[in-house]
């Protein structure tokens, strides 16, 4: 490992301190090394707070001048909440700065480089790229691809099961996992769940206070569905919630649903009305219903108990367009999503090649049938199966988790 | 770790050299130690070969005289096809034997170390027990409950699909997973396959030889099924074979089978005619047939073409009694089996509580449907899952191998 690399390592784990609290905007870590010596560091905290260049340069004072500043997201260039870092940089007086990775925002994309460049400043491009890239891969496919990055959580029994036929899943893998998924939780903009589990398990999605710790990881359940305890916790409004998700084409979640009662928003996603208040109408009609509109209805009810409504076309299967619900949360600023639930949302997601990672958790026990962690058509061939790279294997108390990223055709 | 236990541990060792060989004998080491120094070893090799402490008294010469003797198992006392190992270490002179477990068989239990102490030899026994009762699971079992110890060994994709549901697993695991099957069928004494497997895959279940390598393991398909190369390769007929085992109720099996071209011996389970043949009588009543005995027909065809047809009484789901089905194993000296798939066979072996150790390979790959590792009733709560314990979890090449033993409730 070079000395750039050296540097830009601690500059990586740095922007970790932020992680969970950008979102929208990027984890960022910056250092800035003078004569041999760390003389200033600062990471990104929040969205709306000052950027690591700044923290690290305040730090620095007077030896920032002819120091090297490691930054791992290239500098910005333009005013956004905050002024540029570029000139920041530039008025501080550093003789050189080494950018992991370049800010694919379109109101950065190398400006921020050039500006740097075009001030006398010798700029290095590039070091430990594929983890500065791997740390804002949320934030990445925010910005290029205007839709959250999807992780799928399960946790499913040795033979790949979710929940008995009958639908219980109480509990699928230990507490040492379940605490994981609540860390998880902590980390990503959203937690989603289809509509089946969110009648099923009436879920909270809610992260509970670290200090509970051991207690709020017993008291999650760990499924592959978002199941949660039969036992009350009372989560902390003190702490920051994942904005909690529904599919749910036909708006079918009772306003009496416990996730509204948490702290924290609950988006509900449906087909858009003309689509499905024709569907209803005919409905209705059929069973000399009142007429009107029950969707409409239904979703002035849930607004009035506190969810965000928002209608999105449907796809092909009727359900809502998987795409454009993922459109729609980026447009309201979620640049990652936790799926955890259930097999029809996963498969689904999984055909329409939407999910970016997967968290699997598998406990060491055989169920021999039930709900599969993944539901709806699969390819003819095994050989079309959509592999995972990136593999990562590890025991976690009793269960296993194998992480990865799969890689589409 | 003791003297004793760390001689114990050696002698576990030895006993490994006769593994996959001495069936339905258990595997056994020995090792005799004077004044602190090993002077004779042995194993047991194959059934009807010299019992291991006769090799080790053999080797150890005049220095058995007042020695220790390590064996694994309790000696024998019995004239079986070799004269009894107890009167052998009497007659050596030696002064203290250290039993790894007391041998289940009902003609020893207990009986040889009674003749040892009569003798006047100090006898301990229990050393590195449970070890020592792990390494003969198998031959416990057949002795203790006159079944084959039962290996459901599976590989499937993260979300517990063996195949697609048109049957394709080409492949599910890679190479070295693949390998490791080749190596767990060289240690049991049989291999067995449901009929829908046999008929989906036609697989030959041989055992490839060890010199093919890396060959071998390529060749070999690795599905839940025990699916099979479509490239031949030609197993050699020096190779000791398993015995292979097709569950198949109704003789489906079709004479031209290719298991049935192999080296080795098939058996062919089947329900006993009387109640076969008054089902199959009544199915060719109705299409107006000519009558006769077709199940008869069948089995004589499979018979022609060499394969062993047993018959045992139906369970009470229709297919054959799995308990007698074992029971009629056990008696033809099979003392282990090695159940290769597929989920219908292995979900009926689970709820039968019939399965004593998984060896179970996870693809990280999604399917998102397809025929799952386990087919059948489960329970109704999640609670009521079959746990594993003593788990292992081993990278194996690119796929996960999780090991453990179902507790039964």
């Amino acid at each position: 490992m070079s000395e750039d690399e050296r540097y830009m390592a601690l500059a990586l784990e740095l922007a970790e301190m932020g992680r969970g609290q950008t979102s929208p905007n990027p984890v960022v870590g910056a250092l800035v090394v003078n004569a041999g010596r760390i003389v200033g560091q600062g990471a990104h905290l929040y969205a709306g707070g000052p950027h690591a260049e700044v923290y690290a340069l305040q730090m620095a004072g007077e030896a920032a001048k002819g120091a090297t500043v490691y930054v791992t997201l290239e500098p910005c260039s333009h005013f956004g909440r905050t002024p540029p870092c570029a000139e920041a940089l530039i008025a501080a007086g550093v003789r050189r700065v080494v950018v992991g990775c370049v800010d694919p925002n379109p109101e950065v994309a190398g400006r921020g480089i050039a500006r740097l460049r075009a001030a006398g400043i010798d700029v290095v491009v590039g070091v430990l790229e594929a983890r500065a890239r791997r740390q804002n891969e949320a934030f990445f496919t925010w910005v290029t691809k205007r839709r959250p990055w999807v992780i799928w959580k399960c946790a499913a029994t040795l033979d790949g099961r979710i929940a008995t036929a009958a639908g219980d899943s109480f509990y699928v893998t230990g507490p040492k996992a379940r605490a994981q998924v609540q860390a998880l939780r902590r980390q990503v903009a959203a937690v989603a769940v289809g509509i089946e589990t969110a009648l099923a398990d009436d879920p909270r999605l809610t992260v509970r206070p670290a200090a509970m710790g051991a207690d709020a990881g017993e008291a999650e359940r760990g499924s592959g569905h978002a199941g949660e305890d039969a036992v009350r916790t009372a989560p902390a409004a003190s702490v920051r919630q994942p904005v909690r998700v529904v599919f749910d084409s036909s708006l079918r979640l009772p306003p009496s649903a416990r996730m509204l009662q948490e702290p924290g928003r609950t988006v509900v996603i449906c087909r858009a009305m003309s689509e499905a208040a024709a569907e209803d109408g005919g409905a209705t009609e059929a069973a000399g219903g009142a007429g009107g509109n029950p969707q409409a209805s239904r979703a002035a009810a849930l607004a009035r108990a506190g969810a965000e409504v928002i209608p999105v076309p449907a796809g092909p299967d009727g359900h809502v367009d998987l795409h454009a619900a993922l459109r729609a949360l980026a447009d309201i600023g979620i640049d990652s999503v936790l799926v955890e639930g259930g097999g029809r949302l996963a498969g689904a997601l999984l055909r329409a090649q939407l999910i970016d990672q997967v968290v699997y958790y598998v406990a060491p026990k055989l169920l021999g049938g039930g709900r599969p962690a993944l539901a709806g058509e699969e390819p003819a061939r095994m050989a079309d199966a959509v592999a995972l790279c990136d593999v990562s294997v590890e025991v976690v108390g009793q269960d296993v988790r194998i992480t990865g990223y799969p890689v589409y055709p």
